[in-house]
């Protein structure tokens, strides 16, 4: 039975689901960070899922990727599963600007996060699943 | 026509090739840590790749992962596309080890590479050439 890794949950807002994985959105209001986890248990690398679920991952990753740069004004897009603090499986997508505050540097460890207004998460939860989630 | 950027030729060792990507590895000994680079020309972001590339690009990162964790000894893999200084597509994977230098931060930008010795790079390449890109 999958369980989401509490920290996860604790600094993450759910925005839906695709096949394989829930889709977080980070709680950073200074940069377009989501987070896909596959709905797996005990997995922490990315090679200890079946080819099926890889293709499917990458698949989500790559509808996610292109939807992200769709939907915001972003330079770069880091992508990483690191999990070195937390090992539940987790892939981030992190859309970068030039002269964000981690700039040019990785987000992770940076500095304190600047939580959203709940209106700007319930407005990204309705592009997402209008724009993503809900697409053929 | 491919040109690696002059960047990661400066810190890496050529490795060899795969289908899709050349091998390279960090020069840092500190860590366990290869770098994929698709042999494609001005492609920043791994969506940028077609849909055939990417399965290319996955599964080499995936025999990759595989192979370094049965190679090395390491704790947790890093993987990650970042390109905020070096924009051309570049897949870093970094076996990572409890109490190493940056641990359980990431690596990028965290403290001056340790040079490998020469002999070590060797020995590594021979590795890599006979158990991985060898292998069918």
């Amino acid at each position: 039975m999958f369980k989401l890794d509490s920290r996860l949950q604790q600094d993450t807002f759910d925005m839906g689901r695709f096949s394989l994985c829930r889709l977080l959105l980070l709680n950073d209001s200074r940069y377009t960070w989501f987070v896909l986890v596959p709905e797996r248990e005990d997995i922490t690398e990315i090679h200890q899922l079946s080819a099926a679920e890889r293709a499917l991952f990458w698949d989500e990753s790559h509808r996610l990727s292109v939807w992200m740069t769709t939907a915001f004004a972003f330079d770069k897009l880091n992508l990483a599963a690191l999990g070195n603090v937390v090992s539940q499986l987790h892939l981030h997508h992190v859309g970068r600007r030039v002269g964000d505050p981690a700039w040019p540097g990785p987000v992770w460890g940076h500095s304190p996060a600047v939580s959203y207004a709940e209106a700007v998460v319930n407005d990204i939860r309705q592009l997402v699943q209008r724009d993503l989630l809900a697409a053929p």
